[in-house]
């Protein structure tokens, strides 16, 4: 066993893995079929880790998917002592199995279960684990037959035991699904009739996702369901998802990061995004990956560069549906797009705001120039086609 | 079966419960022991109703208290899909059970359900669930040789079912458990130094519990586990718990309503507490009842009024700490307490705010006057010394 830390707890230890496999295999599932759609199947294994307030971290089990056992009284049923993370594991073109980032993943979970009284951990050692986890169930699922699809990964921390009390949960579990997952940025249901390339966007009205002082910036499960309303009577209304807004600061749109690209009044081109300066919204791997990239690629004298493809300044700041609104009266609005693992980087053709539809410009048709392009950077890092140090190989040997 | 509604969906229907008893009963704890203490021993039985989609609300069920097997996909345990109610049952001094306007509760959890996309029921027959599973637990958990009792209650309703997708879930359960519950309005666990009769609050520096378009007036997880972590900072600061401040606003206490009784300026003498409609608290029914009981019993010419307890306005309005901390500055502050009922009528003895300690006026030492006969008047209601109409009977028989 490990020994346990300065404050008499042990730390996660991914050495402590213990491994149970299962003895019936599931079925997998064919990539975009009606079941992915329905976002129900999971593979055949699933990572548990137990952390009690008396021991720590106790050993992590990689075992047979299966249904969890919770007492009614469990903190996480009650108080929404919940957080999780979403990432995805993609098979490469060049036949290897890569995660993207995942540091930034398993730092951020760390920032999310603290923020809701859930313990710390090493978020290397979380790492370490999530790679064991794969190499047992990455190449059944993504097999190297199918390059160029990917799993989605789910950690997730939550509040156990058998208190009730409104305190922080003295019993709390980790837990690691991974699932088949559709491609949300193009694709559409089996039958259902294919999407528009870009999203419609309904600016909010009476709610707000997140404040000062509060969560907006940790990915706990207390920003999700609160702003389901919101967004099934966006979609009763014909809309994707809604564009948060904070007393008219636009912050994010449906679960993503936000991004547009604008001539200022000036004249210069931007890259705009909400900053993280007020904690109001998710530090999103994409977004980060989005910004960086942009900062390296899109200045003047890179090769990138074409007519359609202009140097821009990128900005993180507060801004507000009225300097959108302006920019897209004053013919000054570019493009907008998503960016986030579940939609990736999908363009954005409409925002409604006060009951009129700005409609976005959308490229050759299927979305922004600069959206097309720092989507194909970032799977092409993905997928293997480019080396790149976002790019971790998982051994599956 | 009950025939579906004009959505074709089946409604809550108490009428097609079933019960099946537990076969081994478990121990009853004495009051105030330190099992009672551990809030972690429920009653021999509770109700669960599972509702989904394509049918609404199955049969309900009263069985076997025991443990609740989710999948690990369920949309409680990501995305704070969950919602809860807090009530208690009381043994009368007159030998009877009673719930305290359990419509109000009831009311208050489709309220909630609501708010983080859960379906609505009727209210009357969660009420007449609740009495049917109390007609069970009842006898044996608060027997009537322990006159002055009480059970703590919890409905819950949580997201269920295998989807993992970010929307309301197609499965639902609600779920009610009753648990022996410790008097947090006096007592203090067996073995620990006598609590100090008065709560210690700390003013929130940088964290908000709830703010404009956000679910504050909703009973739903997510306003929970995210204020922990601040109660856990206070607590070792040595402050029971948080006075919840918005942009200076004064909402809540901890997870409780908070009251001051003050003198205006002019020598007004006022109840006063925050206003439901900014919907940023809680229409908590302890709050309410306050407020009703103080409107008709402290007017002049009330025969409750002495030479400490006089005639006094009710005011529920939006108000700050810096009136509060005016007011006792200018020795106006007469006295303060919060309500719910968790902490039932609890004098509170001093507010820290700016690091300094305001300490409020404790009346003959245990608490202010107003709050020790408003906390009287509810008892006598809750334990049949007086008929009311708050006072609901549930038959045993």
């Amino acid at each position: 066993m490990s020994s346990p830390n300065a404050a008499g707890l042990h730390d996660l230890d991914a050495s402590q893995l213990r491994i149970t496999p299962t003895t019936s295999l599931r079925t997998v599932p064919e990539p975009d079929s009606a079941e992915v759609w329905g976002v129900k199947s999971c593979t055949d294994h699933m990572v548990t880790v137990t952390w009690t307030d008396d021991y720590g971290w106790h050993a992590p089990e990689i075992k047979p998917y299966g249904p969890l056992t919770l007492m009614p009284t469990a903190s996480c049923l009650h108080y929404a002592t919940q957080c999780f993370e979403g990432m995805k594991v993609y098979r490469g073109f060049d036949g290897r199995l890569r995660l993207f980032r995942p540091e930034r993943n398993c730092a951020r979970l760390v920032l999310s279960s603290t923020r809701v009284a859930l313990p710390a951990f090493d978020p290397r050692e979380l790492e370490k684990i999530l790679k064991a986890f794969l190499k047992i169930d990455g190449p059944r699922w993504l097999p190297k037959s199918r390059p160029g699809t990917f799993l989605y990964l789910r950690p997730a921390i939550i509040g156990n035991g058998e208190q009730l009390g409104v305190t922080s949960p003295s019993e709390v579990l980790l837990f690691i699904i991974a699932v088949p997952w559709p491609d949300l940025s193009t694709g559409s249901p089996p039958g259902a009739p294919p999407r528009a390339p870009g999203l419609k966007l309904l600016a909010s009205k009476t709610e707000t996702r997140a404040w000062p002082g509060g969560f907006g910036y940790a990915k706990v499960g207390a920003n999700y369901g609160p702003a389901f309303v919101s967004q099934i009577e966006g979609r009763k209304s014909g809309y994707d998802q809604i564009l948060w807004l904070l007393d008219n600061q636009v912050t994010e749109a449906g679960a993503s990061n936000f991004f547009v690209v604008w001539k200022t009044k000036e004249g210069k081109l931007e890259l705009v995004t909400a900053s993280l300066d007020s904690k109001i919204i998710l530090d999103g791997v994409t977004r980060r990956s989005v910004l960086e990239l942009a900062r390296e690629r899109l200045v003047e004298g890179s090769e990138h560069l074409t007519s359609e493809v202009k140097a821009l300044e990128v900005v993180e700041r507060t801004y507000t549906i009225f300097e959108l609104e302006e920019a897209w009266k004053e013919g000054r609005l570019v493009e907008a797009f998503v960016s986030g693992t579940a939609y990736f980087i999908t363009p954005v053709s409409a925002i409604n705001y006060r009951d009129e539809d700005l409609d976005i410009p959308m490229g050759d048709g299927t979305g922004g120039h600069y959206a097309g392009l720092l989507k194909k950077w970032l799977k092409d890092i993905m997928y293997g086609n480019v080396e790149h140090e976002w790019g971790v190989v998982v051994d599956e040997e």
